[in-house]
């Protein structure tokens, strides 16, 4: 069935082939498992331009932690959950996160799920104008990393398409490498704010809980962007699809009044309406903490 | 069908019953309309015992104020909408309300359907405490109301049900009447931020984005208690038992297999999730406005 | 005496110079008093090199608008003040608030007085997306302005200059008229919230609560831009080099060793301090609703 | 001289007093100081009526921790001064901390200098609902404490005093220890955000940013009450009178006059003004953050 699902982490994408597609063309997947930690490492690899295609992912390295734990963690989970994340930035970004960063916080300060870029923003020590004052001697005494920092708010509160500003900011400012820090759509609530995904790519446009984003990647911003996102929400038209699917293969169906059926749904008022947790207030503010250290600790010198 | 749905909205309930079963013993059902302004004013009194279990709502009047315009409103409508919900508050409370009155700002400041309670008291004109320095005189002369307010959080953030915290608030400075302003739960989509509920029956447990609260009303506070709600989101659970049952209506079913099929959504992971718009900040922004200029006016002198 | 004072407000300066100055050579004073609502508007228009040396201000004109009961108001006195503001950004851009407008808000979102321009942008009906969506058509039918808005946050929160950040966005988006709000400092307490300067010189480093900001300025920036400002603190030394001054002018005093004094007091921690109201909260929350009133109805076609 | 000065911290009353004055009946005065952390430890005891008197605060132990680094600590000395706070908790409440305790944090969210209390609040580990629902064994296989937390807001906010708010919460809710957490005001610049004052004695009126709230003390409440405050402003007058001060004993003066000039500052518009620094919001965000991991590891059991 092909009604339009929508999940921002290519590890679903992979998912939802069926099972015995062991192998997609111009993509692979490869996994890595702590078992102390329960933690688990996906890497999708969109090699060419067929991966792209049956993936409908740009070409470029996705890499997936899943941290089941994380939303009952003692503060030595979230360390090791931190060290993860700071490795695989490490791993995608390379040399570059020593040199002139700029992070940016997408998404919308105001609505919960929405503002885990800012909330990591909030939490980042930024160098920029330190270095700029006080000289490259002081930041080597104090292994300072170069950051600077963005929240731009979302399209409704400026008017503006994200990438204008970006694009705009990085003229100015000459960053080597950008992180975009957002909030993203899962299909499974059980990856709900323990899960993080870094890649290499950027940000493909519709991300995130707001919608209409031109994408923000290295084509658009001539620079290299890393795209830093954890599923706050589920989009519920998915939501109602993937659970009508569950349904239907349960008890038999009717293929085509079934298609329209979902079609319907996929049309309706729910269209602009996304899924969460009741205590999304607590999670995010957790793991964007966990973000924060992962990048302060990937920065500095 | 009987699976477990979630409404906090008495008109809903009303609603829920098939459409040849005109009359419901102990309930009485009366509608207003507005055609200039589309502004529909339902009545649900529910009269005795038998209304009550019919309706699974303590006995009591529930004014339903549906204004489907308002979340794209010129300052006139607003004004209108508030002016509606002012008269309704005053029909419930009589006189008390310009007695000594607390307002009880219900939810999660943090997660912004749940935020709603918390912005109404911030844009309250409280006056009890000037009463109490410049005395009555002041208050005639500038035609204030009494007017305290309090926004005690939830118990995830105070370890205390709210009911406690108001009990112990209303023995120290007898406020003659409570007002309670809390995010509900709406079946329909199109009722969010739209929809403001008035009733005097208090508040039942388990309403709003948050569960577990004990029942704020005149008979566990001692005072007489309105409740003021607008549904802010829809419950995930009911959404996708809602939509399945619609299609199951347009495909035929098997009721067994159905059965058991939506009991398994009601337990599984959703059941703590709830669905919202994703420009749920400007909404709950512009009601909450709405709904503080009512109780300014209302109150005052 | 000539100890480092600090005040943004031109007026200020203006008043600074001894009485029976009458006349400073490039500097042309005028008043307009609205006896009903007590409020007074002073232009100040600096009209050559001689005026900007005397004045230590850029040349161009200075707009006070002085409303002292702007902190008790009723509604129909903010909308008073409100038409003022209005009319008199308009003097200063003419047609150009019409056009394609980027309204900045300076100053730090988490520190209360200084978040007077992130609050007027949080109030703004911003429109530029929706005209680029749906067509100058729909812009004339509703009366709308093309504005976006950007609150970039200040240098410690990002490590860049605001003057980066601004410049870039311009480039990107190409806005006719810049509009820049902040919170400025004064040198007297009654006017603090109390007084609004609307200029056409941009905004001069070192303003508000915030230093070490470069000029936001038509010819940093290659625009228009308008610079509104309130005072919402007194510089700590400034208050207390000035209540000195007022003690040693009832007393006499030794010129040399107060002057001695007061360059200690500049040098002090006192430096990086401010001076702001108990209730700067609820001000700076009035204040920048009229302000944004102002704006909106400037705007809007 | 003897003007009345502003100061919250009983350190500050003991070291007003004239520095030949070595003994103050009824007044102990003991020191400690870890050289390593620069950290010193000063107790006060006020011993009897006397000592009350010379001191202007009630009977009991008042002990001021002085960690001047605190505003550029590394995470280690962070979690140092966290332990000395711990410490010195656990020494005024003894047992009473592993019992049940409501902690209160006082101050206006909305205001950056006066929001420690509610901040601190943020980040407590509440568990007192947890333990109601799961049981003590729960408790004690968790390690937990009995923990609730209320950040009731102003008068202003309110219209209520913070005593009756907090007075019917506790016979709700029994408590066996409250803790109060308010932002303070101090004499020295250099002792904002780097102070601490833990106190067995409450809360006394007029504290902190606020003004005129009755005494939360074991008087009122009927429980022991500890007062955890650190001083994030100064009293504008305060400021002001004490820089006169030291002006005229550098210059000389004369005595009549000055008293009387001091009396105006008093009663000028400044006394409802305080002194903070620019990036207040920084450090009351990091001292709040000690201060609720000292409390958390406290409680634990």
């Amino acid at each position: 069935m092909n009604y339009k699902t929508r999940t921002d982490l290519a590890l679903e994408v992979r998912e939802s082939f069926p099972e015995d597609d062991v192998e997609i063309k111009g993509v692979i997947l490869t996994e890595d498992f702590d078992k102390k930690n329960k933690v688990r490492i996906s890497t999708v690899e969109i090699m060419d331009e067929a991966g792209a295609r049956a993936m409908e992912r740009p070409i470029g390295t996705y890499i997936t932690i899943e941290a089941p734990e994380l939303n009952n963690s003692t503060e030595d989970y979230h360390k090791s959950v931190s060290n993860y994340i700071e490795r695989n930035i490490k791993k995608l970004s390379g040399k570059l996160s020593k040199d002139e960063v700029l992070v940016v916080g997408l998404g919308n300060r105001e609505v919960t799920p929405d503002s885990l870029g800012p909330q990591v923003v909030d939490n980042l020590f930024v160098t920029r104008h330190l270095i700029r004052e006080f000289g490259k001697e002081f930041k080597e005494q104090n292994h300072l990393g170069n950051v600077s920092a963005l929240s731009p708010g979302v399209m409704a509160q400026t008017g503006m398409e994200t990438v204008e500003i970006i694009k705009g900011v990085i003229k100015e400012t000459n960053p080597k490498l950008i992180i975009v820090i957002d909030a993203l759509a899962s299909r499974s609530v059980s990856r709900l704010n323990t899960t993080v995904q870094i890649a290499d790519t950027g940000i493909s446009p519709g991300s995130g809980v707001g919608n209409n984003r031109k994408a923000l990647n290295e084509e658009s911003l001539g620079v290299k962007v890393i795209a830093i996102g954890v599923p706050t929400v589920v989009d519920a038209a998915t939501i109602v699809a993937d659970t009508l699917t569950k349904y239907m293969e349960t008890t038999g169906f009717n293929e085509e009044e079934t298609y329209k059926f979902i079609s319907e749904v996929n049309n309706s008022q729910i269209n602009n309406m996304f899924v969460t947790p009741k205590n999304i207030d607590e999670m995010v503010k957790r793991i964007s903490y966990t973000l924060s250290e992962a990048l302060n600790s990937c920065f500095s010198g």
